[in-house]
């Protein structure tokens, strides 16, 4: 673990980064020919399989490692969904119009560059003038739609061209669409996973983990939100890759059997109160900070450490977990931390870790009146006071007629607190008057119901589970690791040119190898063509360069593309090849019979050989000239 | 290869079948609590690791072996691109409506159904009405709304429900959405990924291929269709993921490289003349096919038989190649081949292999008036006769005032017959009426214009590539992996019970290996986890089931998701445990520190380990009962 945070990336130069990027394909504007689509990227090959690299990684680390419960769901959802998830009201942004062209800004975004340029502007700024600029600035995330109003007339703010705003709106975030031929049933393209594996929790733990809580569902796939302002590259776009888990809980009981073996995991915490007292992140274990409560339980705390744990493996140099404020989380989240990853554009949230209670399980159950619970059985049977309520169907039915069904549908639903109210009242006055969901009101009398409280013994009781969700944005690490892992070297031997590398470790490297011949001859492309079946036989991604650039040259495209590892082929009879490692460019030579089982040690994604060993064990050969 | 076709899957009853993919959560209707949504589904733990395999497998065989570029496009597209490959105009199928009910019905379905019910119901049908009826059923599938308009009054078809129909019309099967805040950029959710690869021609040449060619672009990723009538499970839904390739090749040399290696794959060939002929599909070696001219080329040959070597490499079975008929092809479409799996709904498409010309790429060069071409260099420099056309702008901007730049544009783009028609009017009559494409008339004069071949030296010439795509349509491949894998045991040694196989190999089964405690005690649970560990180690997925049902029980639980092998951990004192191969029901006994290695040589994805030389190897152990 490093010492202290950095507070930038002191390696980057990002237009020369970009650059990089954009000649060898990384990622690019989706649509190239039509001048690109706001918000929409392609990743070209290199970082494609860097992707599909990331992800395998993921699900070895935790579907497999922790026995989690995968599953496939559609983008398509209905809108029934989204309305009982809450999205369809309040996943918004608030946004502005230029009432003269009409262009929609982003609100919150409008008053944050008003008050940067109002900052910058004015050397004399007047002490009480700069503290309000400040505070609106920090706090227009999260205004509604009047408190932007009141500001935007109180700084008398217009639109970028000078002209007037329209009164602020909220715009919802997700893509409708209409599903079936009719066209009268609308859809939404999901803007996060975690609807389609709740949806799924009652099959999962009925097929999946025969009634045993607690277990986690994953997902991987496609998210879309229609962004106002897509920038920053990949951070900021329409349509992204998550990948989800969705940890099952009993919410008296958020204890984690495997806490034990992350409890020494060291992270850095910037929790509420350091945020608060303007302090720098602490480097701390993940067994003291839930000890000391800065996490609130044991398993959020654990998924922190797996996840700090998960960065670490596939590269991640600088990250630190930031604790949301209290008025920042959904209004149902008990604790939430965002992993975040410093990149060019400051520190970025790339996963985030919510302990979303039992909200959306709860929401779902009330909207398709299905049972969503799960069971828990006591060790042993518990005795417990519970409400009885008897209630006299003949004199409802007598007093009330047709109305009886609904008076009856009130009393057996009534919660405990209003039942024993209820029964004060008839006790103490005679009568109580009751009113009914469809405004029907009643006058009860004793007779009619009696409320009493009794000993009931009880084997065990169903709950709906808290969920745990760590939720990672695979768009937003690769860019990170990306530009985490960029530095450029001045090759000596080539006019000191400029030469663009990416530390990427083996495991997440597009490829693990590159087979060069030293020069394009029929006996040596033979030999690269042998090496390379050796590799793809042990499922080792490889390249190959058989241009006819120099050797140096080709170096420094493999370089540029984050491979580790090079094997060239030369006309040596010695039966041995040259094995360079890409960071410090030193080499080896190694008999050709062993060269594909050495490369194969070094990538594997799990206890891989160290560089190291493989330069003890063989003799060293110069660096090659470009 | 099997030595017939067979018609239908002797071993499945579907019901059957059904019932073990529900329980065991394979898949199920996506937002289940909601009552399921027509044509969106889930896949459940198992069938998702399948998935996941399957790709893995896909990109082993095509991506890396192939040297392939991958990319990874996205799901939302502009308007315009849809427009310029034909999408937003021809992408539909024809509906009908109720008029009563206002129902959609898609016509070529209901036509299909109604002669089906005619030639069901009548015994005495005559000859020529019964000919009448199978040729409508034959051809409702490629009628025009009109042709469609003529069988419904001709027949005199009603509705399901008896009711009149409207007139047909075209209902477009893309889901549109809005794009952006302004709420005016409509965009289509993709219906195929090969646009996405195709507008990456020029990136992926440059950048990934230094300018060679052929190449080959591959993707991975979700498209959408709303379906009028989604049915038969995974078979026809409005969400799917697909596997493409879209090989970049000169159309005057579509020969392939490899295709030596490929050319004695033997295939289930349905050609276009042996379906008129009435005739069954031949086994036919690929070589053959192309020697024949069955099959259009050999890039195309070449693609057939990684096809059906990747097909059997995962288990298919039962597969034929069925030859488009040529009105059924898209009108671009140079040769198409469809890879049927068999299923219980009978041959269903998985795989499309066509060679879809130069099509797409001339489409998108003129909608967005960028060159989207390959450059061939001439090994030696030719000499060709090229059309020199000699414009006189002073006379022709005399003559024709403001509209002379249309002029000049007409006569620099016209093709060249058209010129040399226009030249030897000129010539013989001494002037010539043009109209430009805004209507504008023009009156040519000789000396306006001049027309004359000359010999020029051309070292090479710029192309537009076309495109061959093989397209994987994963979830039906799937589905019919199930259902082609699927088989009843009767366990003697439990009353004759039926219990369900699914009798995948390694390489796509959901996890690898069951690891198995005999009974529910802390020793055993321990050894499990020492063995769970060590495969996790090799990348081996594994499952474990520590309930207290009996171990014959648990076999059951474990054939029934396709797993291959099982490993029980018992007190015998001779350090071993228990293998045991799934569909055999064999068992050996094997040293614990050995069965790790076993396993992963078992369950390679590359040249597994035979189950014949480990039951060599190791003793014997009496099956287990229930």
């Amino acid at each position: 673990m490093h010492l202290s945070l950095p507070s930038r990336l002191e390696n980057l130069v990002r237009a020369e980064f970009e650059d990089t990027c954009r000649r060898r394909f990384f990622f690019g504007l989706a649509f190239d020919p039509y001048g690109g689509a706001a918000g929409l990227y392609d990743m070209g090959p290199p970082l494609c399989a860097m992707k599909a690299n990331l992800l395998a990684h993921w699900r070895q680390h935790f579907v497999l490692e922790e026995n989690m419960c995968e599953v496939d769901t559609t983008c398509l959802t209905p809108a029934e969904v989204f309305k009982a998830s809450g999205h369809v009201l309040r996943f918004n942004d608030v946004m502005v119009r230029d009432t003269v062209t009409g262009e929609c800004i982003r609100a919150d975004k409008l008053l944050e560059e008003y008050c940067e340029a109002q900052l910058k502007d004015t050397v004399a700024l007047p002490d009480a003038r700069r503290q309000e600029l400040q505070t609106l600035r920090n706090t227009a995330g999260g205004m509604t739609p009047a408190e932007i109003q009141a500001a935007v007339a109180h700084h008398q703010i217009t639109s970028p061209k000078g002209h007037a705003l329209s009164e602020p709106f909220p715009f919802n975030l997700m893509f409708a669409t209409n599903i079936g031929p009719e066209g009268d049933r609308v859809g939404y393209m999901r803007p996060e996973l975690a609807q389609g594996i709740i949806l799924n929790f009652k099959r999962l733990l009925d097929s999946g983990n025969a009634q045993r809580m607690p277990f986690a569902g994953a997902c991987i796939g496609t998210a879309f939100r229609n962004e106002i302002a897509p920038r920053a590259a990949l951070l900021r776009v329409r349509e992204f890759t998550l990948a989800e888990i969705e940890h099952f809980v009993n919410p008296n009981d958020k204890h984690h059997d495997k806490f034990a073996a992350v409890k020494d995991t060291e992270f850095w915490a910037w929790s509420r109160e350091l945020q608060a007292a303007n302090a720098e992140p602490v480097c701390i274990t993940v067994g003291n900070a839930v000890a000391q409560q800065i996490i609130d339980n044991e398993t959020l705390g654990y998924f922190i450490a797996r996840t700090a744990l998960f960065l670490t493996a596939v590269g991640v140099r600088f990250v630190r977990f930031r604790q949301h404020q209290r008025n920042e989380m959904a209004h149902y989240a008990q604790d939430c931390w965002d992993a975040e990853l410093l990149t060019s554009y400051g520190w970025v949230e790339c996963v985030g870790i919510a302990d979303r209670s039992a909200y959306d399980l709860t929401q779902h159950s009330a909207a398709s009146k299905k049972d969503l619970f799960a069971r828990e059985e006591f060790t042993e049977p518990r005795t417990e006071r519970q409400l009885q309520r008897k209630l006299q169907k003949g004199a409802i039915g007598k007093a009330f007629g047709r109305n009886a069904g609904e008076v009856m549908a009130y009393l057996t639903a009534a919660p405990e607190a209003a039942c024993v109210e209820l029964g004060e009242r008839l006790a103490s006055s005679g009568s109580a008057e009751i009113t009914t969901a469809s405004g029907f009101t009643a006058t009860l009398r004793p007779g009619m119901v009696q409320f009493d409280y009794k000993e009931v013994k009880v084997t065990g009781r169903n709950y709906i589970p808290s969920v745990i969700e760590p939720s990672f944005g695979v768009g937003r690490i690769l860019y990170a690791l990306l530009e985490q892992s960029y530095w450029v070297r001045r090759d000596e031997s080539a006019k000191n040119e400029k030469r663009a590398v990416f530390s990427l470790r083996p495991v997440i490297a597009p490829q693990k190898v590159a087979v060069l011949p030293l020069l394009v001859k029929p006996e040596l492309t033979a030999a690269v063509e042998g090496i390379r079946s050796e590799l793809v036989l042990r499922g080792i991604s490889t390249r190959t360069d058989d241009s006819g650039a120099s050797i140096g040259k080709k170096y420094a495209r493999v370089d540029e593309l984050g491979i580790p590892f090079c094997v060239t082929c030369d006309f040596e009879a010695d039966g041995c090849v040259t094995l360079r490692e890409r960071d410090s460019a030193r080499q080896v030579r190694i008999p050709l019979a062993k060269v594909a089982d050495v490369v194969a040690a070094l990538s594997r994604p799990s206890q891989p050989r160290d560089w190291g060993s493989v330069e003890a064990e063989f003799p060293a050969q110069a660096a090659a000239t470009a």
